[in-house]
């Protein structure tokens, strides 16, 4: 069997085989596919999709010819081919990646930041809810969604999903030797909407809002790593896909920090593409004496997925890791009565800053009380927060800035953002100073602007700057300022 | 010599006795009482306060007949006699000293909750500005004032007072070996003008704000030692005072921890009444990787006296050094350029809040921009902000609570002030819930009262509580919830 397809660059060759049917080729049966184009060779897992089908899914890295050899337990799972990469097309930038620089960048270079927010249950829910979560999504600031595989037995969320990852068992229960193949085809068809939104898949593979309802936080070992295995074959091969390991996994009852290190690596070594890999914790955040986080330095660990509601930290964890840090919980916007949920829209704006300045990234959720609970951060929906706006806004003034802008430490009374002698950002949060006496390099002029974060302004100071400068500041909160160099 | 007087229990006696005025009566001389009430002896110090006068000055702790026995190095620093010491009259309730509960109260037992305020430089300033100064606090919610000794060079201070802890020595400088009596009259008159306002001096001995203006904060051991002597004999009869040994210490050069324990020793030692001590923490507060404070065990602490602006941090100091703490900086409300000194009064007030709720107190301070730099943190003058009237309403809030209110630490959600089955007072700061689910014991019945701690309102909610009940609540910031049990 030969296929002749042409696939983009960073886009998904996909060969399906017919097998064998009999005993449980879930188990029972493997396939793989060896790639090539040139020297340079990857090697991509098939996974079963019943109906005795099976496939193996391939992202190309690169342009050009390429060959595949598919291997498998048994005779049939065995072909050759070739197809064609052609250059990406659209917004097509390839995978999100860790640059030189601890910083994101898609493969094609371009910066990435993330803004991501949270709708941990989206695909769980009914299909018009979900569609309406797209379309909000596509009006939003958002590039990067965490969400869970497992649906989520929690406050707020008590439904039953249509689909389980494991196949139902007669009786009742799950047959955890079995997978759903209706689950990861809508699984599947989600991430790869998102991908057409440009947004970041930030899969979260295990979590703790179980506790006894289905058993998925307490599968065991094998169960644990042939899920991960099937997963990874499914899904790694689409460029927005990224490995959360596990949401709050101090609160996984069962799990010790060394058994997430074994399944961290099994996600490593499975994933042919390096796809982004992080753990997220949950508690211990207020009693900085014994804070115990997983050790980010664990070299599967490509960024910091951090949850902690102070966010000056960032710049300590760049230092300890040196890897991208992305707060990726640091409260809700909302009134839930749970203090994670009911910050305000100014609250959150104001953290979302303070981390950007500090040369992190936040992450989004939101959390208003519903009639019918239905609640962005867990089911998606609608926005209602006054938020995602002054987000966008920071977005846009991330992305107008130098592609080299990092934190500069040695400005340590406020978070300053920047290229030394060529661009300023600083943000003064909550504090609200009635001027700052700027010290600039001596014939160098440099442009400022007063930016309101809150009501979305950018307020230009008459006359250039240089030297040893007061700027007049509004002596209100949430207030940036923003130097850049003109020639004079 | 003979002195008839009678002095109210807490009050001061004072007694003058004329002696050698050759060779420097500072170094050469000295003298010291012994004053006995039945069986009860406490020895105090004197001191030679210029001119041939030498005083010696005491606080009778109990009502009865005391005599008292001065001798001194010479023969004529001697002197016998007798006073009658008399119940307290007005608001004297004693000094404020730490409880069995490790709160703190006034020796009557009355309890105290520290509502501080910081007026650094207050008492070297022209005296208008003193007398105004005065006059707002006696306006003021506050019952404590920090306060240096030393005169302050600091951002916004630059004058030179009129007369300074040390007397001049000719041709400039000082003669460390003699004080200036006029300088020491100064700040006795204005610990007894607080003490008639009944607000307690919180006398800040050393601090870093000199360097090199006057050498203050480099004296050397010798002299530190001898000063610290001199102002407790002059200032610990003063039942409103208390003894900061320093303000951020870890700001001043060129002195050890070790430096710091031998001066909090010899002020423990020369204080015959055990007056409060504390020692106050500059940085460290945002590395809390590298958290290194004084050793507030040490035996010779009696509260902790922090600078942080992390206010839930209380209960880890409480919990680590059984003490009171005290939260004597968390920034103070204007809008100077320095991050320090710009908060709103909102935050002031949520801080305020936040660390009472938790068992702590907090200090207020003020700095907004002046044309003649009159700012309230260092000068003194008239206070401008929004959160005096707030702390006010905190303080009538905690004065009306049980006085066995504490922390709760049970309730982790919320920081929650209260006695179990009988009051509860949660406060929940930035967080805004829309309700709150309360489970209260059942067959007891709670009247509950929504606080606006900002629009300063109490609002009953109808009806009694109990069992499990759930509460609206107005879903804004700075909120408190108060429950108070009813008779059924």
């Amino acid at each position: 069997m030969v296929n002749l397809q042409n696939v983009e660059r960073w886009g998904r060759f996909e060969l399906a085989l017919s097998g064998p049917t009999g005993g449980n080729p879930y188990v029972d049966q493997s396939l793989q596919g060896e790639f090539r184009c040139g020297e340079h060779v990857v090697k991509a897992p098939g996974f079963y999709d019943g109906d005795g089908i099976y496939r193996v899914r391939f992202m190309p890295d690169r342009e050009g010819e390429w060959s595949y050899t598919i291997s498998g337990s048994v005779p049939e799972l065995s072909a050759t081919g070739y197809f064609n990469c052609l250059p990406p097309t659209g917004g097509n930038r390839g995978p999100v990646g860790v640059s030189c620089a601890a910083q994101f960048a898609y493969a094609d270079g371009t910066p990435y930041y993330p803004f991501g927010t949270t709708c941990y249950a989206w695909i769980h829910v009914d299909e018009a809810l979900q569609t309406q979560t797209l379309e909000t999504l596509a009006q939003s600031p958002f590039n990067k969604v965490r969400m869970c595989v497992f649906p989520k037995h929690y406050a707020f969320n008590s439904a039953d999903p249509d689909h389980f990852p494991f196949a139902a068992r007669q009786g009742g229960g799950f047959d955890l030797e079995r997978f759903d193949p209706r689950f990861f085809a809508k699984l599947e068809r989600r991430v790869a909407d998102l991908e057409a939104l440009g947004i970041e898949a930030d899969l979260i593979l295990f979590h703790p809002y179980d506790k006894g309802r289905w058993g998925f936080d307490a599968l065991g070992a094998e169960t644990d790593a042939r899920y991960l295995r099937y997963v990874i074959a499914r899904l790694a091969a689409f460029r927005n896909v990224w490995w959360a390991l596990a949401n709050e996994y101090d609160f996984v009852k069962g799990k010790s920090i060394q058994d997430w290190e074994r399944l961290l690596e099994i996600t490593a070594a499975s994933d042919p593409y390096g796809r982004l890999r992080s753990i997220h914790n949950g508690t211990k955040m207020y009693d900085h004496a014994s804070v115990k986080l997983f050790d980010h330095n664990h070299p599967a660990i490509t960024h910091m997925s951090a949850q902690h509601w102070d966010v000056t930290l960032p710049p300590i964890w760049h230092t300890a890791y040196g890897k991208p840090i992305v707060v990726d919980e640091c409260c809700y916007e909302g009134n839930l009565p749970q203090r994670w949920g009911n910050i305000t829209g100014q609250e959150m704006t104001r953290r979302f800053w303070d981390v950007v300045a500090r040369g992190g990234y936040c992450t989004h959720g939101e959390t208003f009380v519903h009639e019918h609970d239905v609640i962005w951060w867990a089911k998606g929906g609608v926005l209602h927060g006054e938020s995602p706006a002054r987000i966008a806004f920071l977005r846009r003034i991330l992305e107008e800035a130098p592609e080299s802008a990092r934190r500069i430490p040695e400005v340590n009374d406020v978070p300053t953002l920047g290229v030394e002698g060529v661009y300023y950002l600083q943000y003064f949060g909550i504090h609200r100073p009635a001027y700052r006496v700027l010290e600039l390099p001596e014939g160098v002029y440099f442009k400022a602007e007063v930016i309101d974060t809150w009501a979305m302004t950018i307020r230009p100071v008459e006359g250039l700057l240089h030297g040893s400068v007061r700027v007049d500041l509004p002596g209100r909160e949430y207030i940036a300022l923003r130097l850049t160099r003109v020639r004079a």
